[in-house]
């Protein structure tokens, strides 16, 4: 039996990003399908998360799988065992499941406030932002895996670490265009200072 | 070499708790050391946890596992693959980590909510956590596996699926005294009533 393998995504997401490097990774074929978000959600994505109601939602032959972090699990243990995406030391696996996780509980949301917000509330976040960012700075240390411009000076080796990445074809093909994110910011931007 | 396990908890957390079951579930023989939270953490906890330095931390032959869900596949990984406590189909493992984490995302902020707020904040967070649980108890639907005397009406199967892990040694011997969990959660709800 053939495959199926649908993917409901926004073209701007970093957790939608995450299930496309994964599969890419793992050379799965997939029907990627762009959601009209916030306002005009598709009835297969309701019907699929109808929990959350969010993108990123992977559909394996008709069966939905929710969560970024769950969706880069099910894909590492559905396919290519060959090219795993976690290492194969437990301990070394619940390290990554650890940053994976402090992105989700910390980062995001700091980065999210930051652009959403004004005055102090938005350097507030801007610091946390950093903060994180240097962390994970920490972690990564002298190896190979694991920004933007701006955070150069700041992170030099999470910024070395991106441009590795961005070799890679699963990520570069997986990744927004950066000039249509920073449009996107922007235009957010305009709505929260005219508040 | 013998084993070190040391799991370093609060006797009232449920994150706590998820440790203490997933290690008594696996027969596994470990040194719990109950912190004096959450003004006094020790030494070892603010080593092996730098980055949130919460309990519970997991400290196998030295090396620390942190955040709940990670422990519970750390020691799922490592520990007693004749009994594993999550499923074997990925899909299903996947159902099973995304129900893990609508505890996380939804059920325990709606409640940490509820009972530390008054008034409309209150109703709305106790009216979002009982949503919480429904969901829940959809998902368990009929089966065996997947609270409170309270909560009886409004999701008998939930309630009848605790009762029958509370006569699992693994649950019974990890859960804290509801007694005690009472007055701790009074006491905290007098400070809130006094503000």
């Amino acid at each position: 039996m053939a495959e199926e393998v649908i993917l409901l995504d926004l073209w701007s997401s970093p957790f939608g990003t995450r299930a496309r490097i994964a599969l890419r990774e793992k050379g799965v074929h997939f029907d990627l399908r762009e959601e009209d978000l916030p306002s005009n959600k598709s009835p297969l994505l309701l019907q699929m998360n109808p929990v959350h109601k969010k993108i990123p939602v992977l559909i394996h032959n008709g069966k939905p799988v929710c969560e970024s972090h769950i969706i880069v699990q099910y894909i590492d243990e559905t396919w290519g065992p060959e090219s795993p995406l976690l290492p194969s030391d437990p301990h070394e696996r619940a390290r990554a499941r650890f940053w994976a996780d402090y992105v989700d509980k910390k980062i995001f949301p700091a980065g999210r406030t930051a652009y959403r917000s004004t005055g102090e509330a938005q350097e507030a976040a801007k610091k946390e932002y950093i903060e994180g960012l240097k962390a994970v700075e920490g972690e990564l240390g002298d190896k190979a895996y694991f920004g933007g411009e701006s955070f150069e000076e700041e992170c030099p080796k999470l910024v070395r670490w991106a441009k590795r990445c961005m070799q890679r074809e699963s990520v570069a093909r997986s990744l927004p265009d950066q000039h249509k994110v920073y449009d996107r910011m922007s235009e957010i931007r305009k709505k929260v200072q005219a508040q």
